[in-house]
């Protein structure tokens, strides 16, 4: 009886196949395993159902759980953004304290569940069945660690310093950065050890509690930005005139001015000393906070998730491939870093000449790798092009996190560059300064563009498999020599065929090595670029014609809701670089 | 020979098979066809290749020109983002001339490419081979229609109104209306006729169109909120005491603030009621952009789709299968028409005493619709539990939309909501207008939490099947009669036997009934809860909290952002309560 071929209109097409007679039914049968195997490890179903002449899908990962645990982290973080508009716009009725105990509830609690699943996962056999080999990279672990360490320190000084005023302020500012110093500990620990989890019990509850830790994270994360940017926005003693005048440097010129506004005196002499350094601590809790709302995330995506290992292919990195990326990213990188001491001293001294000449040298520096970086990015991308490989497919909860994240974190970059090419524009575009800066910003929008487009496609092509390919091109000789008419037979796959033989010594391709330079020479930059803001240059501050043309209010909040992301961007951007370069 | 079923390390699985020497390869292949016919309909793969043991889809729609067409719509927003924050903070440097000339770029380019879009559509053949069924759904085009028919009107007012003041006045004030005038009629025309369109060629030129489109409507979107907030904002004459004072109805007072604020005397009578005018049509503009943008990003989504029309199910809708939901639908629908009605009359009067007896009747008209609703959204939401169906599968982006839409939106009442209970606890309570504005914002958030869980449980289900089972059922009675061994037959799917007897009788099983009456019940509430902020009722300034609190300006932008996407998320709910109630 010969099988028939479904019809459109009404046929069904039962993955069992009971009814099918005919010789080749394993064969049949095998092929339908392959292909739900296929099915199941592209994604969070569960098992594909054929019906109706349509693939359907259990969608077990999106049920109840799922929405409500969603809806829950909404509702936090919109009651958050009306406690932290309160407080800042209302200090009377709404003070910060109440934000506070808002948010040791919501430490506590996450903490509390962090070491439930940490003691529920460990005595249950079947909790983790698998985990996700793409999820919690070791560059986004370590810097959690590294950024974890900082924000703990930040809490140590915070309780002394508040210890210090204790008389005067209220006791929940020493409990706060106790309590978020535990939960920092607790939440580096659990989210080292657990990140790549696919957690198969409890599912709910595991979701709720990773909503909570999410939503915990970005109310750290929203109420540091918003304390920064007050801190900095308290800063010119006179806002009327705080535009015309030079500020010199915003920290220094910080801490004197709350140390005005503030009529408490602390009883110890270390209290200034605390001070400065916390602040000068807050923007690594900041991205403390981004970073373990990404790992949350992910875990949450991947609650109930099933998949095989058998896909991550070892991938070899010998730094001997490539030669002039590097050394150029190291020349870049070395004067950036002479660059940026000889900024900071300068503009520490706070002599308006002096700072300007800083400015220029900064931007200067800046304009020049930003040129290379832009080029290098566009070369990049025709090799793409040239070298046209299949594009990885397939859901994963990670990639689509880390393109997301490049493209939502180079946002705040984008953001500063506009306002400040609109800012200098609308001025006039007056004096060296401002044509430097404006071609800056200018040169910034098109590398971020170019980067991220090179980024992205190289995400998404499929890695070289190099001991595979050649495995069957060595095969295929063998066969050649052994077997001359079995030369066109199945085994022989027609795409790897073109390979060349350079392969087999042990040389890249010229398209591959390109690659590996770029990838190099990118990476070497994108650090430098990481380096200048994350350790204290502000040009945005220095600079005046942002405050100037915004009022320093707006200035503020924008430049300090830009500035972390476009931290985040330069570090994610080194490590997807970094795989770019593997994969490649 | 055997053929082998590949082997997960290393095996090829190669799609053309040509080398596969078997005696059943042409049912292998129908297979294969079938298989890539279910995957091309799902989702905008071009067609898979079985490759290194997993499924690999050519994916045609990210190519570069999905990536850059994403890049330009980023930039020009971020640049229109830094441009109006400009223009509002600095109104010397940055007028809103330079904002206005920036727009009429923008809708200029966008109308030339509209009309070179129409025109070399409708001259090539080939240029649109399928359409997408779900997108472009019918309340969604009509929506747009009528609001496009208000802008237009606006934007005439705007024009008699800015020419009255043409001799102080900027030109471009005139000739930004006028422009938008003729951009609002092509682009209802052309998204009225083509919003379901998947093009096919010159893929990379309409994606570029397309963005350009979304980008120039949420520029346009940005421009009228920023301006509707402006024009509450100058509304205190004194600011600081705009708290305690009550103000009466907000556009009356607006309007006259902005009259003395400006010195520009109009020349002609009629400029007042223009004025006024045209404010109270600037929400329409606003929902129109809103509209515009979905209908734009739905259709750049699908191009370059392949898909066939066989899926739509033909629905019917019968106004007699449901009594009790429309009957105290209605009662709601006219009991809430009447509120608002005394509402408006009452606190246009601008007397204290009133303004808080119209509040207290609002408040309680409110909370007795929304318990209901949250009521029978329970009962909905239990009733999808008792009733298990699939869910539906496969990318569907006008779905995805739909959902992000719906969950967007609510964002904005989300927010008010979390606002005003802040704000009434911080200031404690007192009072029973301020105590059923409590208890009116915390049911709300309760209510948009089970709504949109509703909502989205019921577009994720499997669409009722009527004619298909029943005609299923039919021929196994027949089949039954005729041949009684045959009674096992594979022809009988085992899920079509527990369907009811009642169904062929014409009756709906209990369950789908009540969902029916649910979703009439709740169109009907959210119909009201539609019309009182869409037609002008802003209990939120009305009533003094929120402005005491906060500081009114960030009360004003919070409302004005918030509301126009709740007043979208009322309509939006309607239109898809409508959609679960056809295919329950």
């Amino acid at each position: 009886m010969k099988w028939h071929a479904p019809q459109k209109a009404s046929g069904f097409y039962s993955c069992s196949s009971n009814s099918i007679n005919m010789t080749t039914k394993e064969d049949l049968e095998a092929i339908e395993n392959q292909i739900s195997t296929i099915q199941c490890s592209n994604g969070d179903t569960a098992g594909p159902v054929l019906a109706h002449g349509r693939l359907k899908t259990v969608e077990k990962g999106r049920n109840w759980g799922w929405l409500l645990s969603g809806f829950i982290s909404l509702n936090i973080l919109l009651l958050g953004i009306a406690i932290v508009s309160g407080s800042v716009f209302n200090k009377v009725q709404i003070s910060s304290s109440h934000l506070l105990i808002f948010l040791i509830l919501l430490v506590i609690l996450t903490t509390v569940w962090m070491v439930y699943y940490k003691v529920h996962t460990s005595r249950v056999h079947q909790a983790v069945l698998y985990k996700d080999s793409h999820a919690g990279p070791v560059w986004l672990r370590a810097g959690l660690v590294l950024f974890g360490v900082c924000s703990v320190i930040m809490d140590i000084f915070k309780i002394m310093y508040y210890v210090g005023r204790m008389h005067c302020e209220s006791p929940v500012k020493v409990v706060f950065p106790a309590v978020q110093a535990l939960f920092v500990i607790v939440q580096t620990y659990v989210l080292w050890v657990h990140a790549k989890d696919c957690v198969q019990i409890q599912q709910n509850i595991t979701r709720f509690g990773l909503m909570l830790t999410l939503s915990t994270n970005l109310m750290v994360w929203m109420t540091a930005v918003t304390e920064e940017s007050l801190h900095q926005t308290v800063a010119p003693k006179d806002p009327s005139s705080n535009g015309s005048s030079n500020n010199g440097h915003s920290y220094n010129v910080t801490t004197e001015g709350r140390a005005e506004v503030s009529e408490c005196k602390c009883f110890h002499d270390m209290c200034d000393v605390f001070e400065k350094t916390f602040y000068y601590l807050y923007p690594f809790n900041i991205e403390y906070s981004l970073f373990a709302s990404a790992l949350a995330y992910v875990m949450w995506k991947n609650v109930g998730r099933n998949m095989d290992e058998h896909h991550s292919h070892k991938l070899r990195f010998s730094p001997w491939d490539v030669l002039v990326g590097p050394v150029a990213g190291l020349i870049i990188l070395v004067a950036g870093l002479a660059t940026f001491v000889v900024y900071e001293v300068d503009v520490a001294e706070g002599d308006p000449k002096k700072t300007e000449g800083a400015l220029i040298t900064h931007y200067i520096m800046n304009i020049v790798a930003i040129i290379l970086m832009s080029i290098t990015c566009l070369i990049g991308c025709v090799v793409f092009r040239m070298d046209k490989r299949e594009q990885v497919s397939g859901k994963n909860p990670t990639r689509s996190l880390d393109v997301g994240l490049l493209v939502g974190a180079s946002l705040g970059q984008f953001l500063i560059c506009y306002f400040i090419i609109v800012a200098v524009l609308a001025s006039g575009v007056m004096g060296s300064t401002n044509r430097l800066n404006l071609v800056c910003a200018i040169l910034t929008v098109i590398q971020l563009c170019l980067q991220n487009a090179f980024i992205i496609k190289g995400l998404h092509r499929e890695p070289f498999v190099e001991t595979e390919t050649s495995t069957v091109f060595a095969n295929v000789m063998a066969v050649r020599e052994r077997d001359p008419e079995r030369r066109s037979s199945s085994i022989v796959p027609a795409h790897t065929l073109p390979i060349p033989l350079g392969i087999l010594q042990g040389r890249l391709s010229w398209k591959r090595r390109m690659i590996k330079e770029i990838c190099a020479f990118l990476l070497l930059c994108n650090i430098i670029l990481w380096i200048m803001p994350a350790f204290g240059a502000r040009p945005q501050f220095d600079n005046t014609v942002g405050s100037d043309v915004y009022e320093f209010q707006t200035w503020a909040v924008a430049v300090n809701i830009g500035m972390p992301f476009g931290i985040f961007y330069r570090l994610h951007s080194v490590a997807s670089l970094f795989e770019v370069c593997l994969t490649s």
